[in-house]
């Protein structure tokens, strides 16, 4: 996960404490970001019309383009809550902003748990002050916790490279293991570096970056209410603001590329339940918004994901899933590969020996199915997972 | 399930043997109908354009609009298997008609089971001439048997009516439990009936049926490659042909419908893994189609699934859905009502109270959720169910 020995982000310093949202007393689920320097700052957000009011609040703040903060809890996603759940996150960032001596505007908010509950008002406003006492240039991994709901284990990585002669570093953080879907998951993710970018550009280069990482993941096809990725860059390191099409901004775009897709990645193989991470690749679609229909009716289906749960070669049930995806093609000309195992030829079982060969690819705890629809150039790359016995448990006793 | 003390359905017989294409020996796996007079036949078949050799050719056959037998398997698919497996289909039907006296294109076909496997050829021909031998009018249980897969009970119904002063009978099979979803389910239904009806005014019934009965019921959201409902009307009662528009032939459309809708629910309630049997009324969407949309967004969703398995009130996750589900509407007009509880008043939680009595809701074996989304006057009703445990193993060792 990147070179984690290593010091922090210039200029970035983190900090998390336990103020009881959620229900193993101590554990940590609040936190904060917080730039010494006015940073840049790019976002993304769900797609969900019910949006939490985090989300709402963010939105109106990101066209300003600068923040200062990330005030994250998790426990409660202060979502369908009314104009007083939006009421509360505008408290809790007064709250943060006067501790921290900012204006309430530069923080900018982010929740998850569960649904239809208000925050615990009181508690917040009671550990805002230690919570900025605590911070500090380490506590990524902290930061990390505090934001963990059926997550497994914090999820963070730290990176540095030079630009233009000079080290620059690179964190993010991602929580998120169930209601996980294309165009967003439960899930938040934090970026800071210590690069010097305009808000612009920084959107950009997060935007050009969504489609192989947190667009490319699916877990349950269920899309959260409070999804956020937030990128803050405050020029720390001391270079020149990077540009679109320069060298090192382009350097950096794919710098921030690699590290959303890792984050994305852990988060499926994070995902909840999930002993499987499967690297679907649809390819020779009309285009390529059918090679990704196709690549989520195969996702989706709980068939072909109890199957792989199963350690089951049952390509049967990925070749009725591109059946019903809505997306033309021949039967005759579908091809289907188990890692490097041919198992469907022109729409015909490749026969008994490549499915023995295909049972030791499903076997491995990752591997990668290639289904070929023959009808034109189009292609995705979805990363997915299994549905298990321990997904229904995690789900059916949620908040029990 | 109707009046099954009764002889049957005139001018029908029916059969069922073992041939080995289950598992477990000794089970009924092969069964045929037989009608002793030329039957109007009507059928719609599954829309996966990864359709199995009997959908394929039984639409073939179709516009003949008559027919003599259907002659059914379980335990395999007949789908992608290429050009030799719809030669299959043909030589299965070339045996019956030989044994039965007609023509092959007298007979139509249905299978159930693995996708991918080629039909075992020689243990069916050397089983139709018993097939044929045990033709009786009281075997619609076996029947009903032979074609069961995860199923964990036969499913079928016997019904009389009096139209014009006759009486006259319709029965019905149904296989169905999992890779269910509208627009045709893993399913296969039969129904036979002795009304003289013309193919054109049997098809229209049947179809005018569907959005009521099969199109409304999901367990997984898999559309499977085999799904075939037929209806045969011999006239073996002695009734003049009914026709549309006339009292006797809408009372027909009306006993037809209930029939399928009987049928449908069956299904659910046998779905794979199933605990809970849930009614989702979608209320106040722009229209129908809408409707359906923001239903089948939360009956797919397999966090509201689970929700369902672990009797959890967890309306957030039902919010989400809708929100998730593209059809455009105002949180602050969602409501949403477990059985007569009303949990979400204009976007906002109901309160401590109402969660607690929709508990009592959640834990009864069938209930009822309606969701008022307050833009229109397009409704839907889906009938689903949950999400289990028994469900993943279930599919997870199908074929194992």
């Amino acid at each position: 996960m990147g070179d984690k020995e290593n010091k922090g982000v210039k200029g970035f310093l983190f900090s998390a404490v336990s103020c009881g949202l959620k229900r193993k007393e101590g554990e940590l689920d609040l936190g904060l970001i917080f730039s010494e320097f006015p940073a840049s700052v790019a976002g993304v957000f769900t797609r969900n019309l019910v949006a939490a009011a985090p989300v709402l609040i963010d939105r109106e703040r990101l066209p300003r383009g600068v923040c200062r903060a990330v005030l994250a809890n998790a426990g409660c996603a202060n979502a369908c809550t009314g104009p007083e759940g939006y009421e509360d996150g505008l408290e809790c960032a007064r709250w943060a902003a006067m501790e921290l001596g900012l204006k309430q505007e530069e923080i900018m908010l982010a929740s998850t748990g569960v649904i239809g509950t208000r925050l615990p008002l009181e508690r917040i406003r009671k550990s805002i002050p230690s919570l900025v006492r605590g911070l500090g240039p380490w506590r990524l991994e902290d930061l990390a916790r505090a934001v963990m709901t059926t997550d497994t284990r914090p999820k963070w990585t730290l990176r540095r490279k030079t630009l233009e002669g000079r080290e620059v570093s690179i964190g993010a953080v991602v929580k998120g293991a169930g209601m996980i879907h294309p165009q967003m998951a439960t899930m938040l993710c934090f970026v800071v570096t210590d690069v010097a970018a305009s808000p612009v550009f920084l959107q950009e280069c997060l935007e050009s970056s969504l489609e192989r990482s947190f667009h490319a993941i699916t877990v349950d096809g269920d899309t959260s209410t409070n999804d956020t990725v937030l990128v803050l860059a405050n020029g720390a390191s001391g270079g020149n603001p990077l540009r679109e099409g320069s060298p090192s901004g382009e350097e950096f775009r794919g710098l921030l590329g690699e590290v959303l897709e890792e984050m994305a990645l852990e988060v499926v193989r994070d995902a909840e339940g999930a002993t499987k991470l499967v690297h679907l690749r649809v390819e020779g679609a009309p285009d390529n918004t059918s090679a990704w229909r196709v690549a989520r009716a195969i996702a989706h289906s709980p068939l072909v994901k109890t199957a792989f749960y199963g350690e089951d070669v049952n390509w049967g049930r990925i070749a009725a899933a591109v059946g019903y995806s809505g997306v033309p093609f021949e039967l005759d000309r579908l091809d289907l590969w188990y890692g490097q195992v041919q198992v469907l030829k022109a729409g015909r079982p490749a026969g008994e020996i490549s499915e023995n060969l295909a049972k030791d690819v499903v076997r491995q705890r990752e591997f990668s199915i290639r289904v070929c629809i023959g009808s034109g150039s189009g292609e995705a790359l979805l990363h997915t997972c299994d549905l298990s016995h321990e997904y229904v448990s995690i789900n059916g006793s949620y908040r029990t």
